[in-house]
């Protein structure tokens, strides 16, 4: 039986938006092994309860649960061993664990701040009140304040991609000449956007956009087809 | 013959503060190498001439002369194949490469708003007004603008600071359980912060604190050995 991967929906069951959940499906694309998503929403908990937690990407292979996207990709690097690497060696997986909380930390609440309203207008609205009041609660401030200022918070975001795009002066991926899972954590961030908002955050000539137009092509395209706005 | 290294050096010839010059004494510590340190100045340009360029670290090995702290590691690594790597793999070393990006881009830029003057302060008289011009050009302020807001540039310092934070929280070193030239290149900032200034960047509670007396402890002491302040 194919891997099952319980996958973040909006109303429409089509548009998959999680970056963490992007990450697990580049990397099980990358693995050559192929998934069924289940379209999952926040308040869905019931359906998750056998993985002990809340949140997805959950995995399901075979007699197998693995939750959260950096123990899912550790976890298919290690019994998928004969297949592609995401990581290459140990160091280069400590490295990517600082990429992971480089994008966590410093990417992530950007774009956040950027898209936070337009992921609750694209979401089925028995998860509506829950984005609210979670999001709401982390942030302290109504969605509509937190994204009130998306023009300024662009330019901060372009800071903060400095050190990304100068890297990708030199290299055409994060692995090197070929994507690693590094890569895909960065890319969920730009997929997670795209696929709810409409607001264009990286111009045609930056590097960067370079770089998220290659990802978008991997493995036949599957980050491209998926229901997302042409920003 | 050992390894010789042309290392930035302040009016006080034993007071080395260059980060990228410490990259590289920690790097060829790694590597079990014995280096004779050569004190160089800013303006002793004709010094290194030989070089084709004007900046140190400069590594003369036997015949062999490898410019720019990237460069020599990658160097090191290569011909000293089977010592200690200071990378791991190819991936280890593309993600060390994104590493280096980030300090150089978000990191090194606020450490000058703080140290700028204490620099200036430390050079000896005949590269003062070398140093004072270039910064001032590159930061468009008289160094004593630069750093007179250096209470919240330590704010900004210490976001910025927050992925590497949350990751020692996982990870004893950037490599993971031992140093790798990732963890140099990022010690070098505080390095040279501690070299040149009085000014604490690191609460003794931070993870980064402990890091960066891990880092000071390698090596026999050889970087808390050197001439700086006790911050």
């Amino acid at each position: 039986m194919a891997i099952q991967l319980y996958d973040l929906a909006a109303a429409d069951e089509d548009r998959r938006f999680s970056p963490n959940c992007w990450r697990v499906r580049m990397a099980l694309a990358h693995k050559g092994l192929a998934v069924r998503t289940i379209p999952w929403r926040f308040t869905d908990k019931a359906v998750i309860a056998f993985s002990g937690q809340g949140a997805v990407p959950v995995m399901v292979d075979g007699e197998r649960t693995v939750v959260d996207s950096w123990c899912i990709a550790v976890d298919l690097e290690d019994r998928y061993a004969d297949r592609p690497t995401l990581f290459g060696c140990e160091p280069a997986r400590q490295h990517a664990l600082f990429i992971k909380h480089w994008v966590e930390r410093a990417l992530n609440p950007l774009a956040l701040r950027m898209i936070a309203l337009d992921i609750f207008d694209s979401l089925h609205e028995r998860d509506q009140a829950y984005f609210r009041r979670t999001r709401e609660a982390r942030f302290g401030m109504p969605l509509e304040a937190l994204v009130s200022n998306r023009e300024q918070t662009k330019e901060n975001f372009q800071e903060v991609l400095a050190p990304l795009r100068s890297y990708l002066a030199e290299q055409p991926f994060l692995g090197g000449a070929a994507p690693l899972f590094g890569d895909y954590i960065v890319f969920g961030v730009f997929q997670w956007m795209r696929c709810v908002s409409e607001f264009r955050v990286l111009a045609k000539d930056d590097l960067v956009y370079a770089w998220r137009e290659r990802l978008l092509d991997l493995y036949g395209g599957l980050a491209r087809r998926a229901l997302a706005y042409a920003v």
